[in-house]
């Protein structure tokens, strides 16, 4: 059994909490938190804190806070030789606290409150100053996750700016896509099925393997009529500047 | 039983010739195409024709080529009041010749050779002069499709241009993600899970709920480490306009 503590109550706190609470071999000892809202539904009143003066030394601390947040808890943690780790994907282990041992669990995945996630597919990237405790990160990762990665802090900001290109960016495109159907009196149901299969596509094939539509094909015609038809100028910017970027990687390949 | 003819062998035709066969409710008739490659798979050679003079009149001719060649090719039907439609999201009924009764047959996705598609989802949006026309191709799309939707020819446009923005842009942006990853010595498969749920995540949530990241909190701090950290100049400027709407989206909520 490995014993768990968490700080913080954002979504991330709240899905790692969940999902140590469904598994057998972890035991959450504390989770230390400003804002006990829905966590509570997750634990006995004993195991949420406030004080820090209650937190107790167990095999792993994660910190789950915002990333301008982290080196101060981490400075706050009033332990030393503690392992202590934190779950963001664009902070190095650096910032973390030298008194105590250093590592990052970092779960690749966009959590909102309102939405549950199936914890076993998340990613779970990994990194450790020292082998043994890697090796504890690495059980507790296996008892909540199939898909374990070793990545280093560099590779770990790639990772990340790339997670905003393929989630953030692309819901803000769905967005757009909802937009223009509510403008036409369309329901944004019928986009949904396309959306689907967009993204289950790129489970066998890769994205350029992938890639259709007018720029794919340097289809000027209907480029041109999109542009026509699109009067809200940002969407008309973020039109013109995918769709040269499509045809300039079509030119590489 | 509903007699159909295909003219076309490109991605949609293929697909469409697919899905009929599967069914018992329509007959192909038969399907004229130059190129008849992957489509003698699926049927006799009597069906696969290249000679106009060889057409038949049936129930409905399927024009499924590029949307260039619609005007053209509908010129070449034999007929006149014969129910002719096109499968083009961007191009009006009226180019369609009006020697025949015509409509628009559009299914809504993402269509490439390598990839099965599961029909049955796949949104169908028609449209047709007349009202019994209208109620033929209700019945053929029934026949192979659940989600049937009636679209005029200046919300076909809207749909087509917002299918760009939620497919073909998001899948250039798939394409960024792995190129980031290559170039990080990261398998694209650690960001697979998060894209599957980026897209599941708007059946349930609408895409401004679903919204995370630094754009969306306005975190400078971990937006400017991500374009410290892009040297992609082209990559650079899709994360700038991207973030900066999402930011202008977020301050109008």
């Amino acid at each position: 059994m490995i014993q768990v503590s968490v700080i913080g109550s954002g979504n991330v706190a709240h899905h790692l909490v969940k999902a140590f609470s469904e598994t057998s071999e972890v035991e959450i000892i504390q989770v230390l938190a400003r804002n006990k809202g829905a966590l509570s539904e997750l634990l006995s009143p004993e195991q949420l804190i406030s004080d820090w003066s209650l937190l107790k030394k167990v095999d792993v601390i994660i910190i789950a806070v915002t990333d301008e947040a982290i080196a101060t808890v981490s400075n706050q943690i009033p332990f030393n030789n503690q392992l202590v780790v934190h779950t963001s994907g664009s902070v190095g282990l650096s910032t973390l606290n030298k008194n105590n041992r250093r590592g990052v669990f970092y779960p690749l995945q966009t959590f909102s409150k309102a939405k549950a996630v199936y914890y076993k597919t998340v990613p779970i990237c990994l990194e450790a100053e020292l082998a043994e405790d890697y090796q504890v990160l690495q059980n507790l990762a296996q008892s909540i996750s199939q898909n374990i990665y070793t990545v280093n802090s560099e590779q770990r900001k790639a990772l990340h700016t790339a997670a905003v290109f393929v989630s953030n960016f692309v819901n803000h495109l769905y967005q757009m896509g909802n937009e223009i159907c509510l403008k036409n009196k369309l329901s944004f149901d019928i986009l949904k099925p396309l959306i689907q299969e967009t993204a289950q596509k790129i489970l066998t094939l890769s994205p350029a393997e992938a890639q259709t539509g007018p720029a794919k094909r340097n289809d000027t015609e209907t480029i041109n009529k999109h542009l026509l038809f699109l009067t809200d100028e940002n969407q008309k910017e973020i039109y013109k500047l995918l769709t040269k970027s499509i045809i300039d990687h079509e030119k590489k390949l």
